[in-house]
């Protein structure tokens, strides 16, 4: 790579005439190839070898002292990237996002104490300009350390224990599921069940109180569980509120892994859905509507969601103050409630 | 962060006696938390908040000029990263081995010319020390770069177009294929069909190699398809393999999602697996133990895999020449054939 650096380094201009086509064409196959033709395509991949072309970064670098590049900071088990959904529509929002901005995405997962301290360092040490830290659990000692340390940081999901002291993009938690909640009550169903998220997360908590206040005088605190999000989780929960009771005939799951976990849980002891109970979800983050019945839920706006994380954390990079952005969700009716 | 550099920093002793655990415990808790009770965790977890204790990198990183990690990088497209599980063991297996020595490794998607170059500054920019290449496609222009740059780089799988120039970590493909082959051939099969990977890619061309080697007077060039080792494009083989002809009475597909989506294929024609068509696939990296049925197939040692990359790139980065690994493989005889 050091070889480029000592003839003139060839431009975009340079590619788009070696391709024969316009400028906007080589920046559309450099940032990821939409709207471009299979031929154009082509061409301009050949076009970028045979001029040897290469983004201008090491400019830009040495003149900012910045590594152009921001981390997107999983604090949860690996194994979580690759069984929940969202975190890839998450990763990949936020990676295209970086690709327009011709910077680097650096996945980073701290999922133990030793990789938290990894991790840490590594982002102390100035190796990223900034962290999109995707974190839902109170106090996680990570935000505290990035803070402490002046990192910036743009946190998804209120930051419990930290509100108000970091750069935020959430959705309206209360509001989503009040909306879920007000639809389930319209459909006539009153013994209504919830299969809660944990309550030192954000999503745990909030949809919970949205839950229960949209409910009124038909809440039954001896209809709501708690899970981990997780399709497992969603299924235990389930099975104990069968034990438990005979006369649900709604639940609400703070997750679609988990509204399908209840749903396997409810064919398991014969039960259809929606027939006999009816079941909603929340995230929508493509899994919902591949269901079989594809599921009723609330979507998040998760290219919203990252492309708003991006955009604060720049500003925050470049010294803007930092600032918390709520974002919207629909209601999406499906099948299954 | 900071702080704790002006007071003596606290060390896995400190832990381990505010905990009451010995050492190992602690140093085990770091690590992932393998072999400790959930009350020993808790102990020391709290005493590593209570202590203040962070591993000691920073001294290290000092003393060596080194950022103390390792890329991940894969250049494919990122949704692949989650379509493909053997994407997720290698990537799980990298962890493991780098949490083992306090190392961070940081994950690079680099799938479209843009995300190469900003991967590619990234990398000769000295954010990581040395780069684990997962990359399958003949003449990856990134590895090119990479080694032009100097770059420590290890890759998985043969490097089409660069063999000997690079330390790399391989299964042993045509004696896997081979392997293979001999079964299905053993079980009284002779109307063998293969879908193949891509051609410029070292599973795509050395199973076929091996395949065609273990038929001998029996291969047949018409029984050969070409999938991308993704699920659809297994059952698109399929299918154009049942057009095509009426005797196959064994299929070996090179990947075991190529293999799930031919017994789809067979399924949607009303033809029963195993009895009416045999088939195995390659890789063995968890999907297949979960399919219905079962899969046989080749199972790739993802552990093993992942721990002799890191293993051959530290020794890289220390100065040693580069060399290559060949594992073996071994055949999982479940209920597909």
């Amino acid at each position: 790579m050091e070889e480029t650096t000592l003839r003139r380094k060839p431009t975009i201009r340079d590619v788009a005439a070696a391709a024969g086509v316009s400028r906007g064409t080589v920046s559309r196959v450099i940032n990821g190839g939409r709207w471009v033709s299979p031929a154009a395509q082509l061409a301009v991949e050949e076009a970028i070898r045979a001029t040897g072309y290469t983004a201008n970064h090491h400019a830009r670098s040495l003149a900012t002292g910045r590594a152009d590049s921001l981390a997107f900071l999983l604090t949860e088990p690996q194994h979580l990237l690759f069984a929940d959904p969202t975190f890839a529509l998450l990763l990949r929002g936020a990676a295209e996002a970086l690709a327009q901005r011709s910077m680097t995405l650096v996945l980073l997962v701290a999922g133990t104490p030793g990789e938290r301290a990894n991790v840490a360092h590594y982002v102390s040490a100035g190796h990223v300009d900034g962290v999109l830290l995707i974190s839902s659990h109170e106090s996680d000692p990570l935000l505290a350390d990035l803070l402490a340390g002046g990192i910036p940081t743009v946190c998804c999901g209120i930051p419990l224990g930290h509100q108000g002291e970091v750069s935020t993009v959430s959705v309206d938690e209360i509001e989503s599921a009040r909306t879920m909640t007000r639809y389930l009550l319209g459909q006539g169903h009153r013994r209504i069940a919830m299969i809660a998220g944990p309550n030192d997360t954000p999503g745990g908590r909030f949809r919970r109180v949205g839950f229960q206040e949209e409910m009124g005088e038909h809440f039954d605190p001896a209809l709501v569980e708690e899970g981990d999000y997780g399709q497992e989780s969603g299924a235990a929960a389930m099975t104990r509120l069968l034990e438990r009771t005979s006369d649900i005939d709604a639940v609400f799951a703070a997750s679609d892994l988990m509204a399908a976990g209840a749903i396997g849980a409810l064919r398991k002891v014969g039960l259809r859905v929606p027939e006999d109970i009816a079941v909603a979800g929340f995230d929508d983050s493509g899994f919902a509507a591949n269901q079989e019945p594809p599921l009723t839920t609330i979507r998040q706006p998760w290219d919203r969601i990252s492309d708003e994380m991006v955009s604060l954390l720049l500003d925050v990079i470049a010294g803007a103050p930092h600032r918390s952005v709520t974002l919207p969700t629909s209601l999406v009716v499906r099948e299954t409630a």
